[in-house]
């Protein structure tokens, strides 16, 4: 069965997904039963070869001409960003057509008006690309996993960072070295700010927590800390303790609400994470019946997130010629996400002191006097500065920061080096 | 929207979902919109108790009755085995009730049969929780990748030899030991034939490469070695050799037609499948454009499979109640399976062989002759009685079988003690 498919966009993902339609046609028919037609393409500039074969009448640099075109049932949005991308959707899901993007951005900070939108209008909205690139991993937390109380979700959801990361400890080079290498390899964009930021894995953190926990959590909501300010010191200290440094997305269900939050971890280095190196994403999902499962596999490429999209395409295009709608879009409840102050955590501190007699005893007195409790202490170097490495047990992220506060106001310490989440038990 | 469940077989897995239906109800409809309420269940023995709280009139020991209450909407099938689970999924499906089992060996069986009934009547057949338990796998082979070409799935799919090998690799303990221990810890069942002799995994090998490839594979037709007479001392060579045995089901697709086979394997230990422990399971699933993905988590036990099944439950309902078949049961292509002797691989020999001048050269000719490439050789013992351990490249089975044959035959060769599959390459 016929089903005309409007792209809007044909960067990476848009181009792979186009030429996938057109040249694999025949085995997405044998494998479906449904014959996918590219039928309008929106691209932004008209005059640029592309990797995929259609007839000039078919592309538009008009992205709303994709979706207002009588012959396309179904709106593929691959712009990336806010907007344009945000109208176009919204255009596309007014005029009863599914749609079918890999836009983070997008869905974490639009997700539940957009997701109303769909649930109103009796069509499907999926983006299973957004989190995880080739990764199933949507469809398994929004449907298989439909029946579970989730109890945490966790993992890495950024290739870029988890590149640079990786390459940082394993060669000790510095930040801005590694990040010019990763441009030029194309791991990193000219404009790297979304993924060392870690916004990019707050808005996949969002959308995560949301879907596994039904409580809709923007991706503004997300408490982030991205890799900018990393030294490559304090992954070299991290390895000597027996740990790496990752950027981790963790999303936990807790009595007094979702505690989520994107920052530079020390994951030890016997958990399964530890051993996701380079550009490869993993994610736990841990639940009271499932225990815990890992997905893990390609985080972003073109190939592999288009092929993910072309899953969401095939669903959502056998929703539409059934004319049902089988899996609503979820509807989430309010949201109640904890404030990040009273989220627990272990932290790792790198301290630079004076050294002196009494100096370590006051440094702990800080902490004591806000109840954060200290697991282990390194102390380096003596006479004149010294660094100072510890590890504390959790504590809430407000009582560490009231303890960074005190610290940075002592004499003996001449600088607060560094300030890293730990990730403990499991 | 309520939903009429009917259950038939309440063991373990059966008991572990009626009382989630029944106890989490609540959050079930607030999380899918459904109600799913327990209508009938179909025990062995009426006078057992159950870890479910239903009125006696719900439970009945005539599985039929369960299919043929008219409150019944949809039939979740968890007595496993092929008789009368067979029965029931086909009078279920006949009489156009949707279908959700975990029953592996039935599937692997009947499923080409079953699917085609479920095709015609028009109503979903489900079996999610039939490989890997509580890891969403159908659903990701079968929808997230239905545009994808696949061309490879492997992975430990069976926890109870996993355990078993395990045990013997890390505390050096005999199979029988290990065993008798297993059946204590309930990780074996009383009669454990269908787990070790790699039966279990065959009918799930059987599963997967049908869905991924699209043809389909009876779970009898799956070539399959089990661990049954694995010895410790190979396990311990292996390690040495920088291996671990896992008992892996692969299933590759090539120009000649689908390889898919069941053997004790030699895994490098920087595999990641060499860190799958205990009754894990892990499956790795490779494509094109895909790459390779992971999925792992608990392969078995009650809570995580019911919680699969539930999901299957969930969205069986919904097409129900959408009245509409969205997605359609696999149909399968006509099976090309490439016959056991031309499938490629390594091995791994353990020879025992009466140390005398010339032997080692009278073994090499023997593999010579059959075109058996040696990668490595350990020779170890003099005088009298050696051991002989081998590793070969990969050459087609039947060549090896050929010169095992032929190694048999010569007086230099004592015994040939052990033959393996070692994992190449990747």
């Amino acid at each position: 069965m016929r089903v005309g498919i409007g792209i809007v966009g044909a960067g990476v993902v848009g181009g792979a997904l186009a030429s996938k339609l057109i040249d694999e046609a025949d085995a997405i028919e044998a494998k479906s039963g449904l014959s996918l037609e590219v039928v309008k393409v929106g691209v932004r500039d008209l005059a640029k070869a592309r990797p995929f074969d259609l007839p000039a009448d078919r592309l538009t640099d008009r992205p709303e001409d994709v979706v207002d075109d009588p012959d396309v049932q179904l709106v593929v949005e691959l712009m990336g960003g806010l907007e344009p991308a945000g109208s176009i959707v919204q255009r596309a899901l007014e005029a009863g057509k599914p749609v079918v993007t890999a836009n983070k951005e997008l869905v974490a900070s639009r997700g539940l008006e957009l997701s109303d939108l769909a649930h109103e209008r009796g069509v499907a909205l999926l983006y299973e690309a957004a989190v995880g690139g080739g990764i199933p991993i949507i469809r398994p937390l929004s449907q298989s996993l439909a029946g579970e109380r989730l109890t945490r979700v966790m993992g890495i959801v950024n290739g870029t960072t988890n590149f640079i990361l990786t390459k940082m400890t394993e060669e000790g080079a510095a930040y801005s070295d590694v990040l010019a290498e990763a441009q030029v390899l194309g791991y990193a964009e000219s404009d790297p700010t979304a993924d060392v930021s870690g916004a990019d894995a707050a808005a996949k953190a969002a959308i995560l927590a949301s879907l596994a926990f039904g409580s809709w959590i923007a991706g503004d909501d997300v408490p982030r800390s991205g890799i900018d300010g990393i030294e490559v010191e304090d992954l070299i200290r991290a390895d000597d303790l027996g740990y790496v440094v990752k950027l981790l997305a963790i999303a936990e269900e807790s009595a007094d609400g979702v505690a989520v939050r994107v920052k530079p971890t020390l994951v030890p280095h016997e958990h399964p994470l530890a051993a996701i190196r380079g550009a490869q994403n993993a994610i736990f999902v841990e639940g009271d019946a499932i225990g815990q499962l890992l997905f893990a596999g390609p985080g972003a490429g073109g190939e592999p997130t288009a092929t993910a999209v072309l899953g969401d395409v095939i669903d959502a295009a056998r929703e539409l010629l059934a004319g049902a709608q089988v899996t609503p879009p979820v509807r989430f409840q309010p949201s109640r996400v904890l404030e990040a102050g009273r989220i627990n955590t272990s932290r790792y501190y790198r301290l630079i002191v004076n050294d002196a007699p009494g100096v370590l005893a006051r440094i702990a007195e800080v902490f004591g006097d806000h109840e954060v409790s200290i697991a282990s202490v390194w102390q380096e170097g003596m006479g004149g500065q010294a660094t100072l490495l510890l590890v504390t047990h959790q504590a809430p992220e407000s009582s560490h920061d009231a303890a960074v506060a005190d610290l940075e106001r002592l004499d003996a310490v001449a600088e607060v080096a560094a300030v890293l989440r730990v990730l403990d038990g499991d």
